[in-house]
């Protein structure tokens, strides 16, 4: 019996914006399991919707920490270690016996995604594949209406984890940014992105391609930004 | 009457990574369009296939110009501009009397697609609306099953286009990277990985998500390279 994990991208936030592969493994699962903070449903498992079937047995992991512990505190990453790894002997456990066990993930899991760390516990021992999903940028840039990347533009992608002037560094160069997990971060981006003098050009997008979906003008930007928020710089525009 | 029309994401080749949304586009579409080089069908024309259906006018809009005009040549980025100046104006045509029109984008539209040259003219005259898609670089991270980001990795995607110099440089900085567009550009992208001294880690996908699908490290790559195709450097591996 050789089971199958299948970490599968349920992109953005628009349940219509699930592939049609991220629709079949979710009919064809035996077990269906998710990350959620406590307390939350789980923003993965939201878009998922009714695609999850009765017939999946389903696994709920609860994130052991909330935002108010540090990242950088070395007793945060033993605990997260000690977590996933709990996650996956779970999940190895229905693998061994030859289950289909779909993991959801938020946006694309190989662009920051948690999944990665059951991925790289499991790959080893178990049969696991990856199904691609709409990344959080893409719903944003589309759902802004912003052409980002043009020609022989350069893209980057920043964490707005990184410290200030790392950030004002990395806006300085280069042509088109999305910088990604504002959240509590929004005064330290707003400040690089001005030290840069790319402030005029930024667009802030909060809940991209969902409901309560927010695009304005980073000068127009709230104070404080949801963890599910986004700046994009657009790459210069070509004469065509 | 008002027209509307949707910019389209394909995905990066596998059919079944069209989004519901595409498939609901295509079934509600009056006129659909596409680019194409000539001679060739049109890779998004491929991957829509049969979502295409009978009822719906196609357009098919095939290239001026072959791989073998210079892009710096200013004739033509003049020609180009001319060609999607009367592209445009034949979807304008079909929005003025009200259609429903999809222009079919593969990938994402809004990275490095052509699509983003009838978004721009069309767009200040007619309601527009873009549909993200699978970015190539996801599916073909994926599919190789390159955990690419984590934590705090800076991303920067880069087009093979590049003058060696300046990808070299890029590739020194920054923990992963995407370089797209390789085809005739591979000896020199090669140099530029060597030079940064990240070549070890780096990944060759030709046709990412396709049946013909190859994955290989940088070192055994082919010396050609067709135009689908990628190479990917993921960041640094997390201690979690």
């Amino acid at each position: 019996m050789t089971g199958l994990c299948q970490i599968v991208g349920m992109g953005p936030g628009d349940p219509e914006l699930l592939t049609l592969k991220a629709v079949r493994c979710l009919a064809e699962a035996d077990v269906v399991a998710w990350f959620a903070a406590r307390g939350k449903p789980g923003h993965a498992r939201v878009i998922a919707g009714d695609h999850v079937t009765s017939a999946a047995r389903t696994l709920r992991f609860d994130y052991p920490y909330t935002t108010g512990v540090s990242v950088d505190d070395p007793a945060y990453l033993e605990g997260m270690g000690r977590f996933y790894d709990d996650c996956a002997a779970q999940l190895s456990e229905a693998l061994a016996l030859g289950r289909r066990v779909v993991v959801l993930c938020e946006g694309d899991p190989f662009l920051y995604g948690s999944a990665m760390y059951l991925f790289d516990r499991l790959s080893p021992h178990h049969r696991c594949e990856v199904v691609p999903g709409i990344t959080g940028m893409s719903g944003c840039w589309s759902a802004a209406c912003l052409p980002m990347v043009h020609g022989d533009d350069i893209l980057s992608v920043l964490p707005a984890t990184l410290d200030g002037d790392r950030l004002a560094a990395c806006l300085a160069q280069g042509d088109a940014h999305v910088i990604m997990k504002i959240g509590r971060n929004l005064p330290k981006v707003r400040d690089a992105l001005r030290r840069a003098g790319r402030e005029a050009q930024a667009i802030y997008v909060e809940r991209g391609t969902q409901p309560e979906q927010l695009c304005l003008a980073m000068e127009r930007a709230p104070d404080r930004a949801p963890y599910f928020s986004m700046i994009l710089v657009p790459g210069r525009r070509r004469p065509r």
